[in-house]
């Protein structure tokens, strides 16, 4: 144990994600190093994290405005629409430079286990976006509705059983095209090393290229 | 890239030692989630890291007061002292519970590539600490000397040469005796597994048992 403000930080760094008692040592022995600006700039960043950040009244992505830079840019499709669980996934989704639509941000997946159902959800919001017209990058309404939903929620227990429970809504939507993202072996990988299941995926979803 | 605030958190958190770019994504998500309360506990403790905290003025550990708890321990013993590279390493042999006297914090270790002498280093100190009377625990000057050096400083190679350098310095104090933390295998470790420089330390310092 250290004394006051230093076993203090230790403390409160420990409840952070990925951060073990080590981990935590570590941050606050470097800081105790650093200029007091660095230190300020750190603490008021932690501090600032939930000042001036929203929710995009459209995807419900983390946004610094009412409509998120996504939604509010003209040249995104109006018509398709890629559901994710969280905001992080829209940012991996965005890196690849492969998807030109908007984002439906879950806000997470249903699992009733934990007490999320439909209802802890941003699965609401989603319908009365497929029921009404698309509004643009300008908020105004257009006669556009979505044509294509993409259901990238995570390859795992909860994920799967979202886009299953989502999958049996939409059927609602007959006009809709729902998708669901490619399982298969990750590139760059081995098939020695991949695992039965995605192995078993791959196989199925095989693609004929001849 | 996110926007404002939560972008702004992930880039000085990335500064930290330990936390990548998703390990910083993960934490400012988590804490997005959190209760203002939390958010401002954790944002206060790293701004008061520094507050408060100041150096041992008999052993260079850091301390909430001018002499650190260990020092003002009365039941210490004064005549031996530990020296170590940083506080953390105070921590580490005060848990084995297995040394009874003060510590003297370097401060680092001896590493002319990167500019570290022993005038960075918290040496001096120590030299004036061994030539004079020891102060106890109340800051009453004593009329016992140190008696005991056990050089702890790391078993890698700055650490190794600051002990080098620490053992030669000290040769002018002829009553003091000067020790070095043992080398061996790990308690619990395997020999199959045991590098190469660490066996051939655990032989090299065998101990007769019989």
């Amino acid at each position: 144990m250290y004394e006051g403000p230093v076993q203090n930080l230790i403390d409160e760094l420990c409840k952070l994600p990925g951060i073990g008692p080590k981990g935590a040592q570590r941050i606050a022995f470097h800081l105790l190093n650093q200029e007091t600006e660095t230190i300020d700039r750190l603490s008021d960043a932690v501090a600032a994290i939930r000042e001036g950040v929203t929710y995009c009244h459209i995807c419900g992505n983390v946004s610094e405005t009412d409509t998120c830079s996504i939604c509010s840019d003209p040249k995104r499709d109006l018509d398709t629409v890629c559901v994710v669980e969280e905001s992080k996934d829209v940012q991996a989704i965005e890196r690849t430079r492969e998807f030109y639509g908007r984002y439906h941000v879950l806000g997470g997946a249903l699992d009733p286990l934990k007490g999320i159902g439909p209802d802890q959800l941003n699965i609401r919001n989603l319908l009365t976006r497929i029921a009404e017209p698309v509004e643009d990058a300008n908020g105004d309404t257009t006669d556009t509705t979505i044509k294509e939903i993409i259901l990238a929620t995570n390859p795992n227990t909860v994920g799967e059983a979202t886009a299953s429970y989502l999958a049996r809504v939409l059927k609602d939507f007959p006009k809709l095209t729902v998708s669901r993202l490619a399982t298969g072996l990750s590139m760059g990988g081995d098939i020695e090393f991949a695992d039965e299941l995605t192995l078993g995926r791959a196989l199925v979803g095989r693609r004929s290229i001849l």
